[in-house]
């Protein structure tokens, strides 16, 4: 039988990077492509031992149906969490836990806006907000940044647009901290610039924070939301970059009035997440492993990061790139106006991989841009892959 | 600040059923309410000693991101599972596994159908169908089932319906073994009579089967997908009820252009359901145990089904109820025309709680119905619950 499907799907496509996956796994190639923690930093022993202990304490919780909202003890421990790591004070009331901050992507662009509406995200943005519009038909305008973020002449520029077409922004998505794709982080200033712009306009305001506790260089910076006194800011966090990306397991703090309608789209998306590993989570955070686990991580991670920025400086020409403070991602853009997406055909012959950075954006891509992860790979395989990029670029501008 | 929210979840209202949850841990009630498996039924120490084994062998991967459609290994014991259990014959490139079953009403929800388009429900069904469609703005008409399903003469006037309204619905719901809610079983007439007129209006089924290997009398009836031969039925299953819920791990078999277009959207949802999970039913398959757990699961719910039967034979009067040879539920009513959302005050004061009937139906409930759970109460608040029901029943009518 062949079928007749909605229109629902029309503005959707397969990201790039779910696709580019497989090639991790091929023969011999080096991907920058992924967005993947390297497993070394998963805390196998630690989490064993959380889960004979799970099971042997809270089995008949464990393995059953939880509440929608989350597991009560999680909230509090991530409430301790967000106020000694975030300086975020807040109330179990406000947070909700997530399969991912994925679900919370898709489940904000459904409470906020309608089909048609418009929102404000940051030029490159994470593809998994792109995906999250594109399935609820949401529209976006986009921002450009500077090695300091967010560009507030650029915001009041795309308000000034929206203004004049009739349209008013449902939010602002933003990843202040070492953003994904771009690697850069928002200064203070502009975070209280851009919040100011929010409650001036009510505008809603998404953070999103997955990276933030991996710094390797320079001094932390507030997050919106701790700096937030007028409650105008929903911030998603997650476990999958300090604990297993495989556990999915997010949360999001917000006002109960968002909650409470993201608590009953919740019911029909999942009924409730995992309930093994919000306890697995919990006991993570009670026993204090996150805090012993993310030194390690960053150790890990600042030496790949130095060793893929000092093989760019090396070896590649006809480019620039972003310094990342921390993070998993650099941001390169090449001299030349060369598509990306047509030279990673070269690039896969070469045996190493990125993602073009045409997947960042929903609309007006910068086509000569790429977004290279440096968390996965080996030592040794970031130096080869940055010179099999170099060379790749080389080629690709000779011809 | 308060915000302006879309129109999305205009039709959406907090399932009465989750809101119920919490009933359950009162001090002194006795829940019918719940649809929750009993923690008797959870291989605990099974499920220890295959996380051992998950995380001894398998950690890098069982922590890490997975593909969007699954894992790989899951996806081949399901589909020999299937085969082996239901008669199914499938490949894996047919099967996705799911954040539940309830994350594929959501999806398929939203491929087949656009807001304000039509499809064909039992009448009462499963709440969290109608969540879906709430979610989707979808609408339902539904058909009336007697102890034997779905009645087709029913479907058949449906459809005459639709038509006179100029709408085809976009697909058919059913749950067609030990109903949720009304405990009904599908006859194999009645199940080669709905694939017929589905070929000739080229309708797509979905067919929700969480309940299946739970018969405790009567003769396995073939699944709709077993008997679909021109590959028209999209087939949900679930772990939930055979090894446990709280590991969020179901499955559906469909066509690749359903799957396809799933894949796409479940990158929005949540991008891969959670990975240890999914290692931890890939061993559950392989080893073997679901075919251990699931005669004891039997066991010990006949026996509650048989104790709830027999103390509403003895205690109930002014109701009829149905007989189900299997599944969780049984579905009551009342013979006066009381509603049970306003008994429901005296139930709970009486502590022991329902389901009211008008949960199940999308629109025009019949009021004086009620869903029972008879898997999570222990034997002999069973019986000590149904006497409360019988009162509770009892007083009202004299009211």
């Amino acid at each position: 039988m062949s079928f007749e499907f909605s229109d629902n799907l029309r503005k959707m496509k397969s990201s790039e990077i779910r696709s580019l996956l497989k090639y991790v796994t091929m023969p011999g190639m080096i991907s920058f492509g992924g967005g993947l923690p390297n497993p070394e930093t998963f805390p196998s022993a630690e989490l064993k031992e959380i889960m004979d202990d799970v099971i042997e304490n809270y089995a008949s919780q464990a393995l059953q149906y939880g509440q929608t909202d989350g597991l009560q003890l999680l909230k509090n421990e991530i409430r301790k969490f967000l106020d000694r790591d975030e300086n975020i004070k807040t109330d179990t009331d406000n947070i909700m836990v997530t399969t991912g901050s994925q679900q919370s992507l898709y489940a904000l662009s459904k409470i906020f806006a309608n089909p048609g509406d418009y929102v404000i995200t940051e030029a490159p943005t994470y593809v998994g907000m792109i995906s999250s519009l594109n399935a609820n038909l949401v529209n976006s305008v986009s921002v450009k940044m500077d090695s300091n973020g967010m560009i507030i002449e650029e915001l009041e520029k795309q308000l000034e647009y929206l203004k004049s077409i009739g349209k008013k922004p449902k939010f602002i998505y933003t990843i202040p901290t070492f953003q994904n794709p771009a690697g850069y982080t928002m200064t203070l200033d502009r975070r209280k610039q851009l919040l100011e712009i929010a409650y001036e306009n009510n505008i809603p305001v998404i953070e999103d924070n997955p990276y933030g506790d991996l710094r390797y260089s320079g001094t932390k910076i507030p997050t919106l939301k701790s700096l937030d006194d007028h409650d105008i800011v929903t911030y998603l966090g997650t476990f999958s970059k300090v604990m297993s990306p495989g556990l999915r397991t997010g949360y999001t703090v917000s006002q109960p009035e968002v909650l409470s309608r993201y608590n009953i789209l919740k019911q029909a998306l999942d009924l409730a997440s995992d309930s093994l590993s919000q306890y697995i989570a919990y006991e993570y955070l009670n026993r204090g492993i996150i805090y012993k686990q993310i030194p390690k991580t960053i150790e890990l991670y600042k030496k790949k990061r130095d060793i893929m920025l000092e093989s760019l400086d090396e070896h590649v020409k006809d480019a620039v790139w972003s310094k990342p403070d921390g993070g998993m991602f650099l941001w390169l853009k090449l001299n030349h106006n060369i598509d990306t997406s047509k030279m990673l055909e070269r690039a896969l012959k070469n045996k190493v991989a990125y993602i073009t950075g045409s997947a960042f954006y929903q609309n007006n891509p910068e086509i000569n841009t790429m977004r290279l992860n440096f968390t996965y790979s080996s030592d040794s395989d970031i130096v080869e892959g940055v010179r099999r990029l170099a060379k790749t670029i080389e080629e690709e501008v000779k011809n």
